[in-house]
C-alpha cells in the first residue's frame, strides 16, 4: 500500500523530489565544483528563490547549513557574548537554552508549562540580555507563538536581537523580517524534501555582532561563523562543500511554490488545520492537546489520545497513513500531525476518514 | 556530449547514484523518522558497511557530520584543550591549523612547500602537543603521505592523538586504526556520491578526550559534540535530523565497493594512477607537479601545465572531460585529475586519449 506521511518531520516527500533529482543528476548538478560558475548561478537562483517565497528584504543574507539543530549553535556562537534570553515552552526551545548553556553562555529564560504559549504583555526581557531567542511553532507541543506578538515585544526591545526558530512553520508563517533580525528552519519539513540542509536568513547587525564578538578575541567558531559565511555568499559560494543536490532540490520547491501562491498555500493551510481540529474538538476519545485556540499550530496539530497513541497510529497505518507519536513523555499519550504545504485537502479527508470521520 | 567528471571533488558520481534514489524514494527513506526503528535499522546497516569496507575495528565510532570541513571543526573543539601540532604542505591542512587557531586554541606546524611531504625520521612533536593533526591526502597539491611513516611517528608518541583528514584517499588508503585514533573523510570523492555529508571514525580515546575536556568546563561544541555524537550512536540515531538519504547512499556505495573488493579496488587505482603518471611524464608540456614519486597521490593528480591551464582544460572539455583546476594561485598553471573508484581505466584511456595518448 502507498503511505502518505504526516509525520511532523521528516515528511511526506514533495511530490515532485525524484523528477528534479532525475533533471540534477542529468545537469551533473551533483559534479559540480562547488568553487565554479554553475555552482555559483545555482546558489543564486536558490537563495533568490528562498527571498521570494518567503518575502526577505535587502539587507538580509540567506545561508546555508547542515540542519537546523546547527543554526541553534550558530546563532549563540555567533550573536550571545554572554547573555541570551529564551522563551520555553517545550523540547525545541528548551534545546534553543540548553545551546547556549553548553556553549558556556549565560542564558536566561522564561518557561511555561508545554501547550502554553506567553503572555506577551508582561514579558519582560533582562536588560543584559543580547539576543532573545523564539521557538515561533513549538514542533514538541503544537503551540505556536503569533507573530504579531513577536513584533510588539521586539518594538519594546529594539536594541536586542532576536532569533526566530521557524523549523515547521517556514513556508506557513508569515515573518516580516523588518522586525526580527534571524530566522531558521530546515528542509524537510514545510519544504517535504530529504533531510540534510539547514537554512539561516541573518541580518546585517546578525553579522555585525558577529565581527564585534571576534574582535574581542571571542570563539565564533570556524567555517560557518557569519563573517566566513558572509564572504562566501559575496561569491555565491559556501565555505565547505555544501549540500550541493539539497541546494539545487531547494530552488526547485520553493519556485513549486511560488508558482502555486503562498497566499493560497497559506489558505489551503488554514483550512485543512480547520478541518483536523474541528474533527478532533468533537472526538468523544480524543482532543487537541493544545486548549487555547489562538496557540494552536496549524503546522504541528498535536491530539491527546488518553488510550494510547500506539492503538490510533495503528488504525491510521493500516489504511496508509503514518503520524508521529508525541514527543518525549506524551510518546505513548499524543499523536502529532503534520500539516505541510505537500498534504492536500484530501490527504487530510482520507487520514482522518481512516478514524471515522 | 556525456560529460565524465575527473575532478577531484564533487566528482563522476557513482553509476548507480539514481536507481539507488530511486529505492530510497519508494522504501519512503526520505519521510522515515529519525527517532524510529527503521532509521536506527538504516544508520546500524551504514556504520557496518562503513567498518566493513574501510576495515574498522571494536573500539572505534563512526560519526555522521555535514562535511569532513565541520570533522576538523569537531575534532578541534573535543580534542584539543590547548595545543595541536600540524603537518602543513597545503590549503587543506593549513585549514586544519587554521581552524584550531579561530577556535582559540595554540596550534604550531611544521610546513614545508607545495608539492612536499615531510621527512618523518627528523620530525619533532612538541612535547606539549595534545593531538598530530596530518592530512593525509593533501588535495590542493596531490600528495600523499605515506601512513607507515605515520603510524611511525605515532609508535614514537603513542600518549599524543593521531587524527588523519583522508578526505580525497578514503576508501582508498588502507589504514590501519589501531596505529591512529581519528580519520575523516566526505562523500563527494572516493566515494561518487552527492555532497552533503562528512563521516567521522574516531575511538574511545578521543571521546575520553572530549569528556575531560567537558569535565574542565571547556567549551566542545553542542549537538555535535563527542559525548552526545555517541549518546545517540548507542541507539543507532544521530542528535540532529541526518542526511537520511545521504546515509542511505553511503551504505549502497559502501556495499558496491565490499562487493567488487576493496582490494580490487586499490590494485585498479594503483594502475590507473600508474597509466597517468607515466603519460604525463613523458608528455613534452605537461608534467607532474610532485616530483618525488613516493610523494605522489595515487587519486588526486596534479599536472603542471606551464602554457596555462584552460587550453588544457578545454581541450579535455571538448571530448567530454572535466577536470580541475589547479587549486588557489595554482588555478592558471595546474589541472588537478582525480582517481577515484568511480573512474574506470577506459575512462582515463579515453581521458589521456584526448591529450594524444
Amino acid at each position: 500500500m502507498d503511505k502518505t506521511f504526516f509525520t511532523v518531520g521528516p515528511t511526506q516527500v514533495h511530490p515532485e523530489t525524484e523528477a528534479y533529482v532525475h533533471d540534477a543528476l542529468v545537469a551533473g548538478v551533483c559534479s559540480l565544483s562547488h568553487r565554479g560558475k554553475a555552482f555559483a548561478e545555482l546558489f543564486a537562483r536558490t537563495s533568490a528563490s528562498v527571498k521570494k517565497l518567503l518575502n526577505v528584504p535587502d539587507g538580509f543574507h540567506v545561508f546555508f547549513l547542515g540542519s537546523a539543530t546547527e543554526a541553534i549553535e550558530r546563532v549563540v556562537e555567533n550573536c550571545v557574548g554572554e547573555r541570551s534570553f529564551h522563551l520555553v515552552n517545550g523540547a525545541f526551545s528548551a534545546r534553543f537554552f540548553e545551546t547556549a548553556q553548553e556553549l558556556k553562555k549565560q542564558p536566561e529564560k522564561v518557561e511555561v508549562a508545554k501547550g502554553q504559549g506567553f503572555d506577551f504583555a508582561s514579558l519582560a526581557v533582562p536588560a543584559e540580555a543580547e539576543v532573545v531567542c523564539i521557538t515561533q511553532n513549538e514542533t514538541s507541543t503544537g503551540v505556536a507563538l503569533d507573530m504579531q506578538e513577536v513584533y510588539a515585544l521586539k518594538r519594546k526591545n529594539p536594541e536586542k536581537l532576536f532569533a526566530v526558530d521557524i523549523v515547521s512553520s517556514a513556508p506557513y508563517v508569515d515573518v516580516d523580517y523588518s522586525l526580527i533580525d534571524c530566522a531558521f528552519f530546515s528542509v524537510q519539513k514545510g519544504f517535504g524534501m530529504p533531510a540534510g540542509l539547514g537554512v539561516i536568513i541573518v541580518n546585517d547587525a546578525c553579522i555585525e555582532k558577529s565581527k564585534r564578538l571576534q574582535e574581542k578575541g571571542m570563539n565564533i567558531g570556524s567555517y560557518h561563523n557569519f563573517p566566513v559565511l558572509l564572504g562566501y555568499e559575496a561569491k555565491h559560494q559556501t565555505p565547505e562543500t555544501p549540500n550541493v543536490l539539497g541546494i539545487y532540490l531547494l530552488g526547485r520547491v520553493c519556485d513549486s511554490y511560488i508558482e502555486r501562491g503562498i497566499e493560497r498555500i497559506r489558505a489551503e493551510t488554514d483550512e485543512k488545520a480547520e478541518k483536523i481540529y474541528s474533527f478532533f474538538g468533537k472526538h468523544g476519545a480524543y482532543r487537541p492537546f493544545v486548549e487555547n485556540a489562538a496557540w494552536r499550530s496549524k503546522t504541528t496539530i498535536v491530539i491527546d489520545t488518553p488510550e494510547g497513541s500506539a492503538p490510533v497510529m495503528k488504525t491510521l497505518a493500516d489504511a496508509g497513513f503514518i503520524v508521529s507519536s508525541g514527543y518525549g513523555k506524551a510518546k505513548d499519550a499524543q499523536i502529532r500531525i503534520a500539516n505541510f504545504p505537500v498534504h492536500t485537502m484530501k490527504d487530510v479527508e482520507g487520514m482522518l476518514g481512516a478514524l471515522g470521520a
